[in-house]
């Protein structure tokens, strides 16, 4: 099977979560990494294509050039990761997809409820697919609540307890930490700091696990450290479809806690618990009997679980591992599609997810400014 | 040292909290229970007097004729535990104080404000001691909690996540659950479903902890179970001194959660987190270095907590041991009090602590009721 | 129900065991400590007696005479509790028996295996009780693990990992800590160290829950703090029952470990996991099923530990409640004998058990000497 | 950069092992893999060739056919993976030794002494260079367990503890079980069973981390399951270079455990324990200090963690990952000897690190044959 040819734009020396696609990429085998516009600029991005053993006639300056040129090449990229901050995901997710160029694309979905509104338009407007890498969604134990919860192993869902804390923003990272330096500017950022960031993960987390949406959350925001211009927590109260409630909690100053995505979800029959930095693990609670400890590929684990997991019980797999699920999955769907049949996109995150994160976003600065009143999303 | 007279409202055959007192009174042998009126039942309270080995003649069957024959008595009760539902805390508690019997009261402190007033005004008209049995403040590991929060260990605080997450309650308990009863009883337990019964609990220990009192906050109560007439889940957001930010979540309806209580506090400089059911533990993240995991009597364990702990590290001490360290610092406090001398109770929860779990129990019912607003405490 | 009068030998000021047993004997309120020869020194045993509120002619100089003197009174004790360090638990236990005394004696039985086999024929020709505080037998999810061995839910057993940790005695810990300095005399101690005082209850509870011997063993002790005259290390291979192997590690010197006691058994359908540190749970791994954890008092627990826990699942229980189930068991048994029943004593550790850990010091210390050869026990 | 050619032995359809080295050569993008035998059986290495996506020429029915004709190709590979069963290891790694390619190889070495020393003999004569696939030793924090050890962090080292714990060959597996077939026979896999299989890198990973070897061992075998030809558990005494004591216990019919390699090691001044189903955790307990829980690229990481670590600290890395650190490594080594510089290969077991491990299991099996005796490496 002849791997699909894939570009990237953003993800130049020092990215993070550019050298996380291009891993996920590889993992499987799936993807030959051939061309990019790694940097906005060109020097930089000249350098990092060498870095990655780019051909020199396809390290591009721009995007839009980019887009331009593997179009029109015969052997040109069928699918571009974009793994540039927030406010440059739009313009290029619309060039490439108007060429017909598969799009994956980091989240959030954009900085802005417009450039959301308008590449949603584009992607209805195109036949290439966009994929969004709400990367959790992806773990194996994640599938397997997911599943657990569809069919009704929990009972009607009553509570959500979802939260992402991190520490890494607890003081003022200084103007040298590139990762920190576009996440508090709202300019390319957007409006949401953390609960753009992070806030959105949990966010997508909470609904694909338990199906059910938002309606409407109260949310209070805070900026602890002097001089920040976006949200380092948020404490937010939700209102989900069907009566159940829930707290979504995320934060970038709570010492300790280095990537704490946490997801409990509780029903008339059970409960489950799942958390991000043990992610081989699922507690299973139902009620009236003893906690199950769930593993990856262990005696309790789902078909759903097994589907996207690589190696026996107790070989942890990690983050990489789930992100790569992304990245298979969305081959799959790629193939599917550029041999014209229908693609399967089922569990995997797209534009619908990506606006729903971008509705919560806006919806918690909403509420936030109303102290804390009700916002309907 | 001669030991403590101690008499028990309520407490009679299959009571819960109150065989927990008499085993937290017995544990340092600082009491003799000698006299009771055990049950509002007097057929039921000479039962339980006889099982309990108390003189017949000093198993009562009324409170009122306890606490004046006991008073009047040379060898009359010292002091008495109330652990009757709450609706029953004001009118006993009232009685004996009347009497200069120091009360050793169960949470929360009433069914109403009404009667949190009226047993407010009695404490301070009374030369008897009011200790409120907030027994979760006295476990050696919340103590050293308490002490690093005080001593700056953790900076200026910002960030407080307090949640008592149990099960019980998922479904109907069912008319012969003695302890479901009464507690989801308004007439009994009060307005407050969860919330008064473990919600108080969460709130003390988080003002307890952190040394900040809640200004206000935003309260979503639900009541999950069908006919139920109390809340059995509440989510709030907290508003701290200091502008410190919270959430608290208690429920009764989380299956898989035993008795959760669990707190977490973050600062400028560090982070804490405590777990009820593995009270022996205090996590210490100082932002910046290795989390560390203090465990009590071990090498890292402070002087306060070593104050009120009894065996040495990894001899584990559980929930009855600090219950028992409130039954000990009030024997010290009541033989000060009662040899003339001014009794030390700073560290014990006493009639301010109840007011205020009072009045975080009518906010947050208020709020609920508001659709969640703001409410000042 | 009358108290048991109980007189306790050994557990003056300082000493940490008598302190245990003075709780846990006051825990469920069966016993009335009133005599006590508290001390070798007859001025700390006067001081110790008047700090624990006993009468001053019941505070004696001597266990001869207390136990003649208290044999003597109407109002004598019914049982005494035996503290003193290894050598001192035959001569006062062999007292105490003569005069139809029910003894309550710590581990190991004694410091030598001659003393052993005097006290042995010693409780043989007694009416009175002698029970031996192998207190880790009496913890809930220790009794339950006993009970799903015995009826065969885990299979045949195969396996057996035992170890015994801590890591006080790493260095040497001078002259002035008392707990070290007769546990470190062999004088005092017996031959072994931490074979002795921790190995045993290795041995002990490993026997208890997987209803098998020790047939032979093959140790390998060191000592590796320089001056040590007793062990503080020991490897050991172990031969049970039925084809059973098994290993015991016990240490003194392992840092970072404070009272790790930790068991780990597995049968041909089944496995179990139990630590000292965290009693309150137990992991039952079906073999081909999900993990199970079951928790104190939680959905899963049995009849077997429901019957020796106080309080509802998430209120931990710990070491002094373990400990108290020794003392109340003991007193049923003493109820029961001095009734005129016959006292069932089913899973109070004995004689029986006390000789067999006497056995295993020994074979442990004889193996060693001849570089590890397998010693039958 | 190019990237490195790669050939594989083995890993044909359904193997699991070679998938495992695939992943692991894919993941940091050092490798081509673009040839190999993949299996004993024509057809089958046929197709599973063309599932891999090779190309026929390079798709080869026999090891010695593909030594030969990619040594005499221009773009032959440089380096091949051998995953084979262990008998079929020393063929093809002296076919492609002899021919300069150099050997990635699973371990343990050999399946036979015979064998192994043959292989040491051709890995000497060779320029290219022999890597064997220890992976435990490369995830971050075993080497960062290895550098606080040889910093002296923890003192004189005194305690190994060491297991290998597996469940799945509880029972028979049956003749359909592909894995446990070879593994469980003895023409295929060597004398030893779970001896070889895991007892090995549990051996190596003790030795890796301390810096010390195996003196001697005494060893006590066993077969539980009926007819198994090899030992499915292994309870092992250990006597280390230096005076240290150990204890190394693994199993592969231990219910419950799925790849539970755990390392504890003690020395005068602290401790240290790993578990690899946890792996980016690493406990550290400093004697006299509070234990602190250091994470894999935490504020506790040191450079020798961070060197071989990929994502943020809370984004896990696994077993794949770990795996790739040594295909990076020996991609590094391979780039230098392959430009004339001497490679380094510091950290990456080679043939000395095989013949150790062989020396092992064949002492391993002469102590249980004689006993448990011991028996010098």
């Amino acid at each position: 099977m002849t791997k699909i040819r894939l570009g990237m734009v953003g993800g130049g020396k020092d990215a993070f979560i550019g050298a996380v696609h291009r891993i996920a990429a590889r993992i499987d085998g799936e993807y030959d990494l051939v061309a990019g516009a790694l940097s906005s600029t060109p020097e930089r991005a000249r350098e990092s294509g060498l870095a990655l053993g780019l051909a020199p006639d396809r390290t591009y300056g721009s995007y839009e050039e980019m887009a331009a040129q593997e179009a029109a090449r015969p052997d040109g990229i069928r699918a571009v990761s974009i793994v540039t901050p927030n406010h440059m995901h739009a313009g290029p997710a619309m060039a490439f997809l108007q060429h017909g160029i598969h799009v994956i694309c980091d989240k959030p979905l954009t900085a802005t409820m417009e450039d959301a509104a308008r590449l949603e338009t584009a992607v209805k407007a195109s036949k290439a697919l966009f994929i969004l890498t709400h990367n959790y969604t992806a773990y194996p134990m994640i599938r397997q609540a997911r599943e657990m919860v569809a069919s009704g192993e929990l009972g009607k869902i009553r509570l959500i307890q979802v939260e992402y804390a991190q520490d890494w923003l607890t003081e003022d990272a200084g103007a040298d930490n590139k990762q920190a330096g576009w996440r508090t500017d709202p300019a390319r950022s957007g409006a949401g700091g953390a609960i753009g960031d992070i806030g959105t993960h949990a966010h997508n987390l909470a609904c694909f696990v338990s199906g059910l949406a938002v309606e409407s959350l109260a949310a209070d925001l805070q900026s602890f450290v002097p001089g920040r211009q976006v949200d380092d927590n948020a404490n937010i109260l939700l209102r989900m479809q069907g009566g159940a409630r829930g707290i979504l909690w995320c934060s970038q100053v709570a010492p300790g806690c280095e990537n704490g995505l946490r997801l409990r979800i509780f029903g008339e029959k059970g409960g489950l618990e799942w958390g991000q930095e043990d992610p081989n693990y699922l507690w299973h609670s139902p009620f009236g009997g003893a906690k199950r400890l769930l593993t990856r590929r262990g005696a309790g684990a789902s078909a759903a679980a097994n589907a996207v997991s690589r190696t026996p019980g107790g070989h942890p797999e990690g983050y990489l591992e789930g992100f790569a699920n992304i990245y298979t999955e969305a081959a799959r769907a790629i193939r599917a599609a550029d041999s014209g049949q229908t693609p399967d996109t089922g569990l995997l995150p797209g534009i619908a997810a990506g606006m729903a994160g971008m509705r919560f976003i806006d919806a918690a600065i909403r509420s936030s400014r109303g102290n804390a009143a009700w916002v309907a999303l």
